[in-house]
């Protein structure tokens, strides 16, 4: 196993160098379009940082892979080349060197390598899009990779009902293609929707940006089957919108990361097709105003309203600068973009021109482009209406994440606060840092209360992750907020759950691993700390 | 301990007769308005029927109730006039006989007494307003009744982000209340509103009226303080609308019934308050059409539908008959109750409006009338049009629960299924029961696709009962239906749970339970089958 981002070999304790070797990643975006991170960047996330240390599974023999062999024939990955994409996130920011990567169709598949696995004690990292930010979804080691890329069926759609069930290993877009043909939408959405999978994002509880208007998965999963560390299949896969018949076994699963079992299958609730989907880009004065534009429109198109997003000047310098998109809107410190989607386009426009009248005509919004759904141009007091896809606009909120990787490395935080509170930690950080870091920028689903606050600097340094952290930890606690709003653990939060959780809360979370899970083979060192 | 409900005393075994002796129960309705069944209706739920013996719990002795009284003076209620109407559920089909109820009024006194309760091993039955339907509420035998009733204050409200926070013991009506004020509504409504607390809607995972707009509270709770079987205090009461650090511990204590940790607060999201509300009330020729008005419904109404009801005329003829409340409608074998919630009373009834003609035009609706918010008459094509204030024509749907307990002993069944087969477990009950039943009827949420299945008899039997179960609940079952959709299990349903949920889900329940309640303290002989 060639030396990684994590410090391993037969020197516990010995020190590492800071930056790898170069190495290719096959290109793999978040969304085809948008492929991968530009320049490649490793970094070196040290054992001394992480205190991670290989547990004593068992090492993969000839005999394992013979055994997959028979269970899949062909869907067996040895080919360490083939294999490299697997090892690594997406950012680029972790690596693990798995030797072996499995393909299964069928949950029985699944059933059969984890009872193996169970039996051998090798350790399992499952994998969906692997389109986590939080390193998550690639091994830490040697883990066996246990894909679902080849658990692509729907398995049934009801309209009357609008309950999808389908494998884990359906492409999220995919998804909402096949059922905008049906006249129904996912209730999720989010940037990698042309690589997750729906198991991965049922697993990692992804938020996105949709949740605003329908919700989070906690309420639209409505069933689950999964394989549990032992091999054995647990099948709650209800297509039923209430069900209140014993404890919601399903909702364990649900945002643990693959810890405590591999999703096969998923049943969800999928609203129908908006009919009219229009959007505002409004340039606002100052963060307060940011804020009161929300209560404001959200009073004011009430049921309509589907995602309101911020983001800073910074953010849409570096979309401009890196991706050379260009905002129709521009000089305002901050951005907002509205979305209503409804099922009347005259009722709708109606709606979004009172507010904007309102937003323009009491100071709130300074600026802005409106984007109707029949794309006609719309004027509207002081306000430059042009019409534009929407795929344009929402490309300057979506294509953030990328334009930031093109920006040097970047330290990502994931952070829930009141949305009162949810900038100042944005300034904070950047008085803080100073000249150390390139660019602190802060975007993210204000309507949640979700800030992403990101930190680029030339390359990856310990000292400036030490400015950072623990900082934005201990301000995120002291407001009580949440140190991972939607992006998850993984491998790279991990030690930090005690800024949003309590040590009872996370003693009570390692007993339900140690009983599910009792050898800890499924998903090691994610999501719960080493020790509490 | 008087002979209850349950068969027990010293002759395991022995017959028990079907009726036990009158007695009084204080009237206390699932609203304060609808007060409780008329008559007085006891029913022996038998041993050999349930298989329920105690558990060897300790007994309670004096020197436990000085320990009681020292922790929380004066509220301590050990008068058996007094505690009668706690040992009884509302529909008056099981009792217990607890000697001892607790009012605690902080999460500090719920630990003591349950530390204290797991030391000396005295069985625990956490009581909110003591609406349940499935004997969830009450004492099976001699448990220490815990109230939540004097845990009834709001802890925090943020108009910005909409979340409550408040103690397990506030009525969901006065809530409500409360938020009006600020111009936000409770996510959840139901019939028992005026009595039924938010920590006992929590701890049952309440559905009710408003699910189909605002979701379940798996979604909208966002946070739960729960004290355990051990006194041990878990603090899980977050405010936050995304936070995704490790497991979501709150998920196991949702729809537990009390068994695995007692709810003492509770942080949920809320909605706005909707400008309009407007209301049609209709008639169909079928069930069919029902079906058909719905998916036409859904489509027109689309962002602004907030419920659909459906009742059949043997509900409306039981309401008018002991409620003396006529409908305005008549004629028809099945009726439907819209709603619609919106921020625009022009949009919305426009809205309304066109679908109400293209559901006349069309032949789907043969008759209606419509309440708009503003109390005005409105004409549409054939539709008798009379401005009738709202809670009149919920009244019509929400009281069939009442009318029901005055039409005799009431058989309840709460079931889920796919929508298009709903109607027909009703029919199918029907031809079975013949005259043995007085009225078999069939209402509910149909936009959840959730039944409530009621069948009335002069007085409770045996063998009627024998007639009905396990009939409903295998037909349920073919049909990968729940056998509880809203109700939970309680005590009277915890045997039917395989109907519903696979031998290695239960046990996997079962597992949970003997984690986080090793002795078996916490509302014992509920939710879960005894053995498996």
């Amino acid at each position: 196993c060639a030396p990684g981002m994590l410090q391993r070999g037969k020197t516990p304790g010995a020190p590492t160098s800071g930056v790898c070797r170069p190495w290719g990643v096959r290109s793999r975006g978040r969304r085809a379009l948008h492929a991968a991170p530009a320049r490649s960047r490793e970094v070196m996330l040290s054992r001394e940082r992480y205190s991670v240390q290989r547990l004593p599974f068992s090492r993969l023999s000839d005999s394992d892979v013979a055994f997959f062999e028979r269970v899949m024939p062909g869907r067996v990955v040895t080919n360490p080349e083939e294999l490299k994409p697997f090892n690594v996130d997406w950012l680029k920011s972790v690596r693990g060197c798995s030797k072996l990567m499995l393909k299964p169709q069928t949950t029985a598949e699944v059933s059969q390598v984890l009872r193996y696995c169970y039996e051998r004690n090798l350790a399992v990292n499952p994998q969906g899009g692997n389109t986590g930010l939080v390193g998550g979804s690639v091994p830490v080691f040697d883990e066996i990779i246990l894909s679902t890329v080849l658990m692509n069926q729907i398995i049934s759609f009801d309209k009357v009902s609008g309950i999808l069930v389908c494998q884990a290993g359906c492409i999220l877009e995919k998804l909402n293609e096949y059922l905008e043909e049906q006249g129904f939408i996912m209730p999720l959405d989010l940037g990698a929707k042309g690589s997750c999978h729906i198991g991965g994002n049922v697993a990692t509880n992804a938020g996105g940006l949709r949740l605003l208007r329908y919700g989070s998965l906690r309420g639209t999963v409505l069933g689950l089957e999964v394989v549990l560390a032992d091999g054995s299949a647990l099948d709650c896969l209800a297509s039923l919108r209430k069900d209140n018949t014993g404890y919601d076994l399903k909702q364990l699963f649900i945002g643990s990361e693959g810890t405590l079992g591999v999703i096969t299958a998923v049943s969800i609730l999928c609203p129908q097709k908006p009919k009219a989907v229009n959007l505002a880009f409004l340039g606002c004065q100052s963060f307060a105003k940011v804020l009161e534009t929300f209560t404001t429109c959200r009073a004011m198109l009430g049921e309509i309203l589907s995602a309101y997003e911020f983001m800073d000047e910074k953010c849409m310098e570096l979309v401009e600068r890196h991706l050379k998109l260009s905002s129709p809107v521009t000089g305002s410190p901050f951005y907002v973009l509205i979305e209503t989607s409804g099922s009347n386009s005259i009722h709708d426009e109606e709606k979004l021109n009172y507010f904007l009248e309102q937003a323009m005509t009491s100071g709130l919004v300074t600026d802005g482009t409106v984007a109707t759904d029949d794309k006609k141009i719309k004027a509207s007091t002081r306000l430059i209406c042009i019409s534009l896809i929407h795929q344009t606009l929402w490309s300057l909120r979506e294509r953030i994440t990328e334009a930031l990787t093109h920006d040097g490395y970047v330290y990502k935080y994931d952070i829930s606060l009141p949305v009162g509170k949810l900038y100042d930690l944005v300034t904070d950080t950047r008085a803080r840092l100073g000249w150390s870091a390139k660019n602190v920028v802060g975007y993210g689903h204000l309507g949640d209360g979700n800030l992403h606050l990101n930190i680029t600097a030339e390359s990856y340094s310990h000292s400036l992750l030490d400015a950072i952290e623990p900082f934005v930890y201990e301000w995120t606690a002291r407001y009580n907020g949440s140190i991972s709003a939607e992006h998850g653990l993984g491998f790279k939060k991990k030690q930090f759950i005690q800024y949003s959780k309590r040590r009872e809360a996370v003693f009570l979370m390692q007993r339900f691993k140690a009983m599910l899970d009792p050898k800890g083979i499924l998903n090691p060192y994610k999501t719960l700390p080493s020790s509490s």
